[in-house]
This record gives structure tokens, C-alpha cells and sequence, in this order.
């Protein structure tokens, strides 16, 4: 049996009663460790928490080292641990795949994600449209195909849900060209990185009629679910000066905020915002 | 101390370890029984597990006696637990910021909710588009606005998923005119009605060019995340024939589909569907 089980998003304790009883059946566990990170809880704390020695799975050895976990599936009980909830990337879905060409049962345990969990703004699930990905720029590389949907989310009203960029093993590329393998540390991307990426991209619009502008309102969400989780709202050229701490941060672009919405993110913003600048907080 | 605590979507053990811990800390518990039900359990089952009187929380509770959830919070600790994840319904939202102005601190505990669960069909969640839902039609009452949400999200190439109603202590009408309160039993939209509704919707389009047609793959979804979760793929006009079994149902229409998402939901094609009428569902 092959389980995949989300661990939600703050510390071991996220896991679900069931998820656990089954981690703790599980004679080979893997943790996915490349498209996101626990935030308040460090490796070995979960396996305490688990009672469990726990194998990290990084992007090398899930899709091409698949093979090995699925042995320890086809002859015993292994589990699949990834943070969030089980169905958050692809990668994660061709592993059932591959498990259903070779038989091998499975089972699912969902759990909270920065999908669902962003409810925390206040700002209603329903009303969010399609969610998008905000990379890491390069000198060379500057894609900007998310701002137009964000446009479009927004022009029908709809809040955007901006995932921010991830790097975990990357290759360090002057090595790699001396023949050696050399990884970068980790990075994550953060809101205020996030919004200059995105100030540009405003700031370069030829027409009047954007549906985004520089004053608009948005939310940084750092650690959500998490006992440090920090929400700050405030108008975007606001937000690049803002440092919401450790990671995983996430962006929300709202669309048309109902009033009990913007009652509920009115906590969220600054008091020296409040105190200064008040009037270009407009909800 | 008012915890929100999401109990995910199975049977009492998708609650998590932290939110059980807190359940068990709390004199008062409450459980919200309005917006969803818990598909594999009952209410013994979970008093069981919880070690705890469970007060059970309709509308009229929540939303007019919601002082006497607050007062226990300020004097004690209470729990309002929510199936899926708490952020799930307005109300709720509504019940933080009244705990707000009464000063009385709130902690949420998230948990997988049909808006990330529905990725068990295998279609990616970043590619859902607006969330929608469809109401029970009466003779005179028929709202189609959803299907303009659906096309638009088709358009884009997003999926949608869309809630079925649910209908929980509706008052008898004839029985209310009679000075009398009478509850109808409760009542929980099937895809097949969902669908049927649908499709008098898609019938009466005028314009040839309408994105959503009787032949394109619908998937119909049931007890998402409990161990009878039921997953049909089929045309839309033949999914109106499916019988998925006990609530909760949801629907949901794709957009243009990766073909890693071909291939997941080609394992959901019912096998009569398969066998005498391949042709009919092209993926």
C-alpha cells in the first residue's frame, strides 16, 4: 500500500489522527522536501513526533527515483508525507499513476493547504479565481504571464491567490560548468520580492484601463496555519517595504471585496500605516 | 480562548492531532450543521471519539444565538468545529469578528476541505477557476447564473467546481401558514439533479458557440475524502443516468484538460460507459 498523506501547514501536530495511525504502520517513509517546506518545525521533531525515521524525498528522487518507493509500496506499507495537502503538484499525482500501472493499492489522506488555509484573510474562498505562480527574475528572465491573469481574475471581480517561487537544490551553475555539483541554499521567495517583481510589471503598462494599479490594496500572508502566521494589508507600492520574517510567504490580489470581507482584513493593517497613512488605505 | 477547528471531510479521525488536543481542552463544543455533514459518520461516533458532548449548532443558532457560543468563549474555552476547513462559509467568517469585538482571541485550525480534496479527480487545482454553486430549482425559481461562471472559466481553460445545495431544517410552508414550525426532512443535491439541471440550461442556448456542450466530460465526485469516495467521469448527458450513492456530491466541469489529467480521471469512465459507448467520451 502506498499512502500519501498531506500534513497540513504548520507544525507535526497538523497531521490528521489518521494520517499518523497510518505514517506509524509504514515501514519506509518518505518526506517530500522541494515544493514547500514546514515552517515552524524542524526535521527532527517530526520524527520524534512520528516515531519515525523519515527518508527526504527531494525532485531527483520522486521522479526519477520513484522506482524505490514504489518497491517499499508493492512489498510492505510505505508512506508519501507532503506538506499541505497530498494533491498540490503534479509530481505527486504521477506518483499514483505510476503506483496504478503496477497495482500497487493507494490512499489518500487530505489535509489543510495555502489553498483553503488563505481563508484566514477573510477573504471568501468562493470569490477567488485561478490561482497563480510568481517565479524567481533573472537578468535575462522576466516572465510576466501571471500578471495577466491576475488582471483577468480581478476584472471579474475575483481575489488571485499568488503562490511565491521556490528553489530548493538548484545547482550552483559555475560549478556544474567546472564539472562539479554544487547546490545553492534554499530560497523562497518573499511578498516584498514578489510585489517589486510586480511594480514593474504595473509600472511598464502603456494602457489607463489596468484593473491593477500601484494603490490597490493586497495581502501578504507569511506562515499561514502556523502559531507565527503574519497577515499585513496594505496598498501594493506599501507592501514592497513590509517584512513579514521567515518563510513560506504567499501574495493575495483581492478582487471585489464584500464588506464583511473588508471588515475582517481591516486587523491586518499596519498601525504606522494607520497612523500615517490612512487615506491610501482604501477598502 | 474560541477555537474554529476544521474536521476535514471523512469520519472523526480527519481532525487533527492539534485539533483534537484542543477539542478535549474544551468545556463547550460545538458543531456547525448548516453548510455540510460528515459523509462516514454519526454524531455518537464522533461524541465517542472526541470524548465529548457535542451542542449541536444550526443556522438559527449560529447566526442569532451566536452570544451564547461567545459568552462560554470568554469565560472558558469553547470549540466550533467545521466540517472541511473553517474559513468554508461566511457565517463563520462573521463569528471570528464578532469574537474580535469582544476581545476574545480566537485560534483556527485548518483542515482539507472539498476546495482542495476535489483534487482526487487528478485535475490540478491551480486550473479550477471561480468556485460555483447550484441551488435546488422550484417551478418558479430557476436561477442559471452559475452557467455564465462555468463558460467563463471554460473559456480560460479552467475547470470549475461546482457545491450542490444543501438544504438543512427548511421550515414546511404549508405547515408555517398554519402558525405552525415544521422541518423538512433535509435534503442534499445529487450530481444526477445537478446535472439535470444543467442541462436544461445548456438546451436552451441559442448561440451555437456556448463552450459547454452535452457531450463534454463532466466528472461527478461523492464523499470526497471518506472511504467510500465514488468518482464517476462521463458526458455530461450521460451523468444525469449516475447514481453516486448517500451526500455529499459535488460536480465538476473541465476545462481543457493536461494530458496527465487525461490520464488520471480515464481510471473514473464508468466500464459500461467503456464498453458500449467509447466514443462518446473523448478525454
Amino acid at each position: 500500500m502506498l499512502y500519501l498523506i498531506g500534513l497540513g501547514l504548520g507544525d507535526p501536530s497538523d497531521i490528521t489522527v489518521k494520517g499518523l495511525e497510518m505514517v506509524r504502520s509504514c515501514e519506509h517513509v518518505y518526506l517530500e522536501s522541494y515544493t514547500s517546506i514546514m515552517t515552524s518545525t524542524s526535521l527532527s521533531d517530526m520524527e520524534s513526533f512520528f516515531q519515525k525515521k523519515l527518508i527526504i524525498a527531494d525532485r531527483d528522487l520522486v521522479e526519477q527515483g520513484a522506482d524505490q518507493i514504489l518497491e517499499h509500496a508493492k512489498t510492505g506499507n510505505a508512506a508519501f508525507l507532503v506538506i499541505g495537502d497530498p494533491f498540490g503538484a503534479t509530481t505527486h499525482t504521477d506518483l499514483v499513476l505510476r503506483a496504478r500501472e503496477l497495482s500497487i493499492p493507494t490512499q489518500i489522506v487530505h489535509n489543510a493547504s495555502i489553498l483553503n488555509a488563505v481563508g484566514a484573510t477573510g477573504l471568501q474562498l468562493y470569490s477567488f479565481g485561478e490561482t497563480v505562480s510568481i517565479p524567481f527574475w533573472t537578468d535575462t528572465w522576466k516572465p510576466d504571464s501571471f500578471f495577466d491573469k491576475i488582471c483577468q481574475n480581478k476584472a471579474r471581480g475575483l481575489h488571485t491567490l499568488c503562490l511565491l517561487d521556490i528553489k530548493v537544490k538548484e545547482p550552483n551553475l559555475d560549478a556544474m560548468m567546472r564539472g562539479k555539483v554544487v547546490f545553492e541554499p534554499p530560497r523562497f521567495m518573499t511578498v516584498a520580492q514578489a510585489v517589486n517583481q510586480l511594480l514593474q510589471i504595473i509600472n511598464a503598462q502603456t494602457t489607463d484601463d489596468c484593473p491593477v494599479t500601484n494603490g490597490d490594496v493586497c495581502l501578504g500572508v507569511a506562515r499561514v496555519g502556523s502559531p507565527t502566521q503574519h497577515i499585513v494589508a496594505c496598498p501594493i507600492d506599501q507592501m514592497v517595504n513590509q517584512d513579514l520574517g521567515p518563510p513560506l510567504h504567499s501574495l493575495v490580489i483581492p478582487g471585489k471585496l464584500h464588506p464583511l470581507e473588508s471588515d475582517y482584513i481591516a486587523e491586518f493593517i499596519p498601525r504606522n500605516t494607520v497612523e500615517n497613512k490612512t487615506e491610501a488605505v482604501v477598502l
